[in-house]
């Protein structure tokens, strides 16, 4: 496998979701536990100004803006699309990319627990997903498979190859112990992959285990005129990962009413009821359970 | 006990608590649903600029403007200090107050469960507490007790009577529908027993229960510059009216270390971590268990 000699690890892309912010800091002031002995580790406060804000974002959502199409549009030049373009420099350029490998520290207010996404399965990533699942066996690894990474706009994808790691629940805003525990363990195991992989000790690794594969994202119930309707129904709330078959609830509209899930093959919801995402109205993500086989 | 004859219900006081303000549409709709035969309801969307904007306020927090120095004071004209003078005039003025009882809907992001908070322990509120957990013996009680309705800053201390419905845990900005079900049946169970009360009928209640009672809010670690240095430790994340005994741990720095408690009596936080009590490095709150005897 390929060698990864530069890697940087990025917090509070979201200037709400505290995990990542908080490592920063303490990883600023103890480099040496993100240091290993095959690569050069970096640390990145991706988005000061919306932490100091306790917003997600000042403008727009900073984690959108890093298509090769974004990046090269100078017009585009609000606070995240300026930052978008100064990450890029600063760890990439995009395409070309000094950066090799960008873990990217993000969390939900879903019950997802510790998650690897990935955002694509190429053998490294399988590998990846094995050895985490090995060291931290209450984690869940989702494929988001991406045809073309320079479309992808994504921070991580700024490097050839990106992780995210997201872990929920914790509301935005607040610094939950247990949240930052699982994301201190995670990313450590990750760096720890990335060591063994480069010196070519990786250990054996199991024939095959069990992921999600992103389907689709879905929408809360809407009115004609685009107004929230519905919510999530209390049998699907916090079950992120958990199967969804055809006939069973999935939202509540406020009328008391409720509307079932109408697709034939059973789907695993994540990203269930997150906060972020009622900006756009949706409701959760659709996923395949998957066994990868290495 | 007095009777009841103008009660209002009030949602969206904080504008990303949103139970109450999905509340405040579907009872807008559906005005029957909140309607008794002995006193007149009128439902009251505080701050609907902070909704729509999806913060909790604007300018300032609206929950803190209704104490009579700051409602005469003309010079205090952003948004919230606007609205309290606005809300005042509408249902008060406090002091003389055209409303007999406000209920005043809110969430938390801390795991309290559907609590009913009141600000004086007088024997109306006695009685409503009891009545509440004869209802619904999940529910908490928690009284607040206030030297002086003048001096106190809550909108619901417009009215002589007035009560908080404080249900948690759910996220900013998300609605939960077991948490949007627990406020409705709460709320119920409060005209109820306004409704009883006035006509005379309360049914027995028992003659004592358990309660708590408010006595300081404690701040997260703070470096001498005013920096959080720690967070809530995670045997007391989410154990909200859980005793906390002297020696036992309550927050973790994020140099690892941890802080004990030092006070001689058990006491029993609630709010814990709540995410809106950041921006004052608030960490939670400390109430003591009582027997309340009717």
């Amino acid at each position: 496998m390929k060698k990864i000699k530069e890697l940087a690890i990025v917090g509070g892309t979201h200037g709400n979701e505290f995990s990542g912010v908080y490592l920063y800091k303490k990883w600023q002031e103890h480099a040496e536990l993100v240091k290993r002995t095959s690569f050069v580790t970096e640390t990145v406060f991706a988005n000061p100004k919306a932490f100091h804000e306790n917003k997600r974002y000042i403008d727009c959502d900073l984690n959108r803006q890093f298509t090769a199409k974004k990046l090269a549009n100078h017009t585009l030049a609000n606070y995240e699309q300026s930052r978008a373009k100064a990450l890029n420099h600063q760890l990439g350029p995009k395409g070309s990319s000094r950066t090799d490998f960008i873990i990217d520290l993000h969390n939900t207010t879903s019950n997802m627990g510790p998650t690897l996404i990935l955002l694509q399965s190429d053998d490294f990533n399988k590998k990846l997903g094995a050895y985490v699942l090995q060291k931290m066996p209450e984690a869940v690894v989702v494929f988001e498979d991406q045809k073309s990474v320079a479309d992808h706009y994504f921070l991580c994808s700024i490097a050839e190859q990106g992780v995210i790691i997201e872990i929920g629940p914790q509301p935005q805003s607040v610094v939950r112990q247990d949240v930052l525990d699982q994301m201190d363990d995670m990313t450590q195991h990750v760096l720890d992959f990335v060591e063994l992989s480069n010196l070519e000790q990786l250990p054996e690794l199991p024939a095959q285990y069990e992921a999600y594969y992103w389907v689709e994202s879905i929408k809360l119930p809407e009115s004609k005129t685009g107004e929230r309707i519905g919510m999530v129904h209390k049998n699907v709330q916090d079950n992120d990962f958990k199967a969804l078959n055809k006939g069973d609830p999935i939202f509540t509209l406020f009328d008391g009413s409720v509307i079932t899930y109408q697709g034939d093959e059973t789907v695993y919801p994540h990203f269930i009821n997150e906060a972020a995402y009622y900006d756009n109205n949706l409701a959760m993500s659709l996923g395949k359970k998957r066994i990868v086989i290495l």
